[in-house]
């Protein structure tokens, strides 16, 4: 039996989390849940998981959730009520709960990276959903797992079919954390992409292509802006940079492959020339799963994947010109410091935008370009978490700024 | 710096080891060679590797051999003459020769089994090319395994691809022998079939296949024998019973998949429902090295895999009434006992006599299904080596009298 914290237990790697942990109550417990503004969801949740700790985001509905609570309490539905916590300080106590034995950290953005780094220097084994723990934080969040031995385990569905194949290598125990150094024999990582929403336009019609058009993504059901960053390639290009900071391989041996199907949702290539895949139904459940389980699998009665029934599965080289997202990140990858974490963040802003329809699609890599171009004057290569947290809040002021001097040209 | 004897070093098996050893000198040394009658291939292995012992099958060839090395001793090419041995006892000390750390085990057929036995009771660890070793013998082979603690590397492509996906799971150390008992959370092993040289026929059209159409096979390049096997997908029959011995799966937990391009060289279902596949070009080399390497792998120069290139990957159910050997093949599995051993001995008589064009392509499965029959007349559940020598010399037997029945109908 795991104990489980579940960081954003309203969002959809929580609520999948929970899902999970329902369907398989003898293999885990759920002890800290923290959650944002949804407390409908939340307490429903208390009431099937009966979390020792809940923690609020923002204090503003902490006398609502005590008073639903009550309220619970009183029709019999819930007997303990759990402690409730709130604000940052309330966060990082339910993210380094003792009990817990795995924190599930599905707080999206910058939000998440304070409490995960809590529960890191509790030195808990973490099931990495949020992207910015290493993308924008790689620098400052490497050394503390060195330092509380703690482990990443990364529960998103690239990360994990590479985690999954390494498993058989020498090179398993690197997995958990980057060393920065090349690891030798372990040749390349193949990253795999569906190519979004746009794999089959020409760079003529991307021109024109539309919020709807762009937040239509073929194979996976996700947020508008995750989509948007799988039309784009960004989503890909950050993919590459927590590659970097988790498996330790230098940018050269990092590999994109469009891959349409999204069924091989990664590779690994070694030394020998073999090549491991692990393949399975687009589906966030088995990669979160895994991040739970992990080093053991459980058995579960889900779809088995059946190869004759997709019958084909392809793959192309992605198109740099089409994707100038993807460049971005190598750029920024290997540029290293606080570049990633500037780059995390215009490419949140420039989205916003381009989903508030103030710019062209095509605009969005242009306005991540300016701001990582700007950034080269106030570039840190060893931040600290401040100088990151700065880098994150200045990247966003900036790329607006370019957003309004971009529009101003293009709808004037 | 590992010892490998090799057996059948002059076959296909045999030279692909030596290619590998000394392409990398400084992990391998060869200690001991068997061969049957190719002695020029034989001295020349003999100048290039320095084994310490040499077998010859047969004794017609050893005075021969010692006047040829001799020669090449007067000419200063070879400075220490192995000790050189002849016949069944000859290969024996070969294959347990006390310094050999590993034994590749080339030599074809039922003439293999005797020293591979030899090697598993020395304790070594064999990489396992050798069918007969399981397929026939399994009853025999793994209580031998079990008191030896032999290990049984798989050296052919779909094997080595289970073999090293496994690596990662918590069942890699069931892979060197079988239990018998189904593993729990292993879910399924998917052999994947290139679909042989009549892949693409229809039923009708298979009436009339030649010789010549039977043997060019369209992915690898392989002996005659062995691309009959896989038009007939008996290949693919055979290689699920070795997996049954090799996994310790049930039947009903080996699938055959057709896929066409062989670059997924064979796949392991988990119990959560994530596929773990080993992919590569469709070389040999690739998985002697990875059973002479294990658990390492070696750095190599060779081409790298590349999907985009590939493009495409297609995959289809096997059609049971077109492939009726692939069904032959899972009865005498799971009968047990010497029907997988009398199977194969027919199978092999039975390809022998279409390739001398005695019956039609069709007709193969007619004469081993028939043979099957006939075995359970002298069936034994749980035979000794004798029993499986006896019943793979009395399947040749039956099947070619069965074969002259046929033909008199047939071309009467």
């Amino acid at each position: 039996m795991k104990a489980i914290s579940v960081l954003g237990s309203t969002g959809s790697i929580g609520t999948q989390t929970l899902e999970i942990a329902e369907e398989f109550p003898d293999q885990f417990k759920v002890v800290a849940l923290t959650a944002g503004r949804n407390l409908d969801l939340l307490c429903d949740q208390i009431k099937r998981h009966k979390p020792e700790i809940v923690a609020l985001a923002h204090s503003s509905g902490m006398q609502q959730l005590k008073e639903r609570l009550n309220g619970l309490q009183l029709e019999n539905q819930l007997i303990n009520i759990p402690k409730l916590v709130c604000g940052p300080e309330g966060l990082n106590e339910a993210a380094a709960w003792g009990k817990a034995d795995l924190v599930v950290t599905g707080i999206v953005g910058c939000a998440g990276l304070l409490p995960t780094l809590a529960a890191i220097k509790a030195g808990k084994d973490i099931a990495l959903a949020n992207k910015e723990t290493l993308i924008a934080a790689g620098p400052v969040v490497l050394p503390e797992l060195e330092k509380s031995g703690s482990r990443l385990l990364p529960a998103d569905s690239e990360h994990s079919a590479i985690f999954q194949c390494l498993q058989g290598t020498p090179w398993a125990d690197n997995a958990r954390l980057s060393t920065g150094v090349p690891t030798p024999g372990f040749k390349s990582i193949q990253l795999t992409a569906s190519g979004g929403a746009f794999r089959d336009w020409s760079i003529e019609d991307l021109k024109k292509a539309t919020v709807h058009d762009a937040t239509s993504h073929p194979n996976w059901s996700m947020g508008k802006k995750i989509t948007v960053d799988s039309a784009t390639l960004m989503n890909k290009g950050l993919e590459v940079i927590e590659a970097h900071y988790l498996f330790g391989l230098d940018y050269d041996h990092i590999e994109i492959v469009i891959h349409p199907q999204s069924i091989i949702h990664s590779m690994i290539e070694l030394s020998d020339s073999s090549v491991l895949a692990q393949m399975g139904w687009p589906d966030m459940k088995l990669p979160i799963l895994y991040a739970m389980s992990w080093p053991n699998r459980i058995e579960t009665p889900w779809k088995r994947l059946n190869l004759p029934e997709i019958n084909n599965l392809t793959f192309k080289k992605p198109d740099k010109t089409k994707y100038p997202c993807m460049q971005l990140a190598y750029s920024a990858g290997k540029y290293g410091g606080t570049m990633p974490a500037a780059l995390n963040a215009a490419n949140e802003e420039a989205v916003a935008i381009f989903l508030e329809e103030q710019i062209h699609f095509l605009e969005i890599p242009s306005l991540i370009e300016l701001t990582c171009e700007k950034h080269k004057e106030n570039f840190k290569q060893e931040p600290n978490l401040e100088d990151i947290i700065y880098v994150d809040l200045w990247a966003r002021k900036i790329c607006r700024e370019f957003a309004k001097k971009q529009s101003r040209k293009l709808f004037s």
